[in-house]
């Protein structure tokens, strides 16, 4: 099992810096524009400050996306229509650069990293493939616990190392990704736990079941936490009953980035659920994400709606990968750019 | 006056190819993702193959946002807080690179150029100022026409002009910006004759406006179409009456762009006025055309409705100068880059 379990404490996260975000505010008042003109360009450059400590904040570059893949013992269970070699076969084509977020990544100039923190199938070997595999997918949470809680600090631990890693070489904005069939389940499933919901509420269709299957996907999960009881008070616990390992090292990756200071642009349901995850075992790490996108899997509204966080794109998506939240890297990058680069009134001889 | 008035016949705009059209459909579902799993990334980028007539079509670039400012006889009317003098100040910011627009510009890769189409004020020389003033600023709407007809087809002149150099100089996506103090309001008048709306259903605030500044402002585009009686069945004359120099340019623009198949990025209110005037003269500009972002402005959401545009970005922008439009270009991009660069279900080894 790859790393050594973890069984560190969770790593502290601090609050946002409050001087510079009061800087930033009033930076923004003295720029060319009229006051609040720049709507959510406005308050999401004094996040920035808040984030990062700086006024003007720094633009939030290098960029990393990393997809964490794993598989789902539950997709065993009729929730999804595609076989699960998928994983593996959709993990090789992240490596070789063919995938759609691979696309959206030279886009946007950032590096894209896979994981394989849990995929059934043996990894092609890869210089972009990061082998961390803590075991060959879940187990069917249908009928038993996902992972064991030492699975799950192990998958979470992977996360943790990754977010450092990138961290200590310099990247500045990182962005969730993921892939796995069959993990909108487990995603609907946690939501549900730390939100409160009926799963027919946060259930969607993933990557296109018809009717019935999402009919029988919803009961599946019903099942799944009238066995395991799942609480939002013990998170570990649930996230190893019914969640994966791809979401457990979302839930590393998400806490360790916040310890360093470092924003993180949330993808759609899968991160949404991790990070309601997160914010569980530590209530501070909400602070350093900003919601890429808006996901049409009802999960992820509700998700982001009990993290309290507003997404920046509404575009209709719900592939996962990291797309959503690449496609907002620009609008970050953006809102650090305003308070950076644009002139204040008394530059322009203006009576603002 | 600066150019020739032009007499020219508007430019012939041909139909979008249906052919790479459908051929980017039939390509989209044979990417690796689920089918429409990209949302709106997907009607995008098919809709780029049938603007360029290739598929796929190619990332659009570079890209060109030009700013055209006019200053605005109406602006006497106190229908704006700001002095008229801040419309040259602005063109100045932009032409040395320290507007909203400028740091946004850097962010995606794009050149600015403003375009003086009609500043009161005497223009500073700058490289990226191009000097094509037809008048020193409208007359004021509420009593008299804004412009007369010929300095009304000057105007449009200049758009065509600027929009057919950037083509011929390789540019593959243009954004649209303008400034000028005092502009909601023609924009507003346009969007009441164009879309057949109230003025106090089209009408905002703008950069500031109070309460009683905006009952005013709606009196007083309410008067100026009692007084010209313009009709969306005589665009030129309508635009004349009460437009402005900028918006006569971004006809012109829009109109030019669409002839040589270049797509277009709009922004907020004054493009969308424009586009509506645009639409009046060749309907099928409206083709080439993608809204990148909602303005707050309450008449962009009627003018975008009666286009039959939907904004790709809603995030509460209220600045023009090109800024909402320019956020938007990446996900532009982004769609292209999909269909070229996205692998297929077939080389992945996948049964689709």
């Amino acid at each position: 099992m790859w790393p050594v379990p973890e069984t560190n404490p969770l790593p502290a996260v601090p609050p946002l810096d409050a001087a510079a975000m009061a800087a930033a505010d009033a930076l923004q008042a003295r720029l060319t524009k009229p006051a609040g003109s720049m709507g959510r360009l406005e308050s999401l450059g004094t996040w920035l400050a808040g984030v990062t400590g700086q006024c003007p904040p720094p633009v939030p570059e290098p960029v990393a996306v990393v997809v964490f893949a794993g598989d789902h013992g539950v997709a065993a269970q009729g929730v999804t229509p595609w076989p699960q070699e998928v994983t593996g076969l959709m993990v090789a084509a992240v490596a070789s650069g063919t995938a759609v977020i691979s696309a959206l990544a030279r886009q946007i100039g950032a590096s894209v990293t896979v994981v394989d923190v849990g995929v059934a199938s043996e990894p092609l070997g890869s210089p972009n493939l990061l082998s961390a595999n803590v075991t060959r997918g879940t187990a069917d949470l249908s009928t038993r616990p996902a992972m064991s809680i030492e699975q799950t600090h192990a998958a979470v631990a992977v996360g943790r190392q990754v977010a450092d890693h990138l961290v200590d070489h310099g990247h500045r904005l990182l962005v969730t990704g993921e892939l796995g069939i069959g993990n909108t389940t487990p995603s609907a499933a946690l939501i549900a736990v730390f939100a409160g919901r009926d799963p027919a509420e946060v259930t969607g269709r993933g990557a296109g079941s018809d009717d019935a299957m999402l009919q029988h996907k919803v009961e599946v999960i019903r099942s799944a936490l009238a066995l395991h009881r799942p609480s939002p008070d013990d998170p570990m616990s649930a996230l190893a009953a019914v969640g994966g390992l791809e979401h457990a090292a979302l839930v590393g990756y998400l806490l360790a980035a916040a310890a360093r200071r470092t924003p993180v642009v949330l993808d759609g349901v899968i991160a949404c659920s991790a990070a309601l995850v997160a914010r569980a075992l530590v209530p501070e790490v909400t602070s350093y994400l900003v919601a890429g996108h808006r996901s049409s899997e009802p999960g992820a509204s509700v998700a982001l709606e009990a993290l309290g966080l507003e997404p920046l794109l509404d575009l209709g998506l719900r592939l996962g990968e990291g797309s959503g939240a690449a496609l907002a890297v620009s609008l970050v990058q953006a809102s650090a750019r305003l308070l950076r680069e644009v002139g204040t009134f008394e530059d322009a001889g203006i009576d603002g």
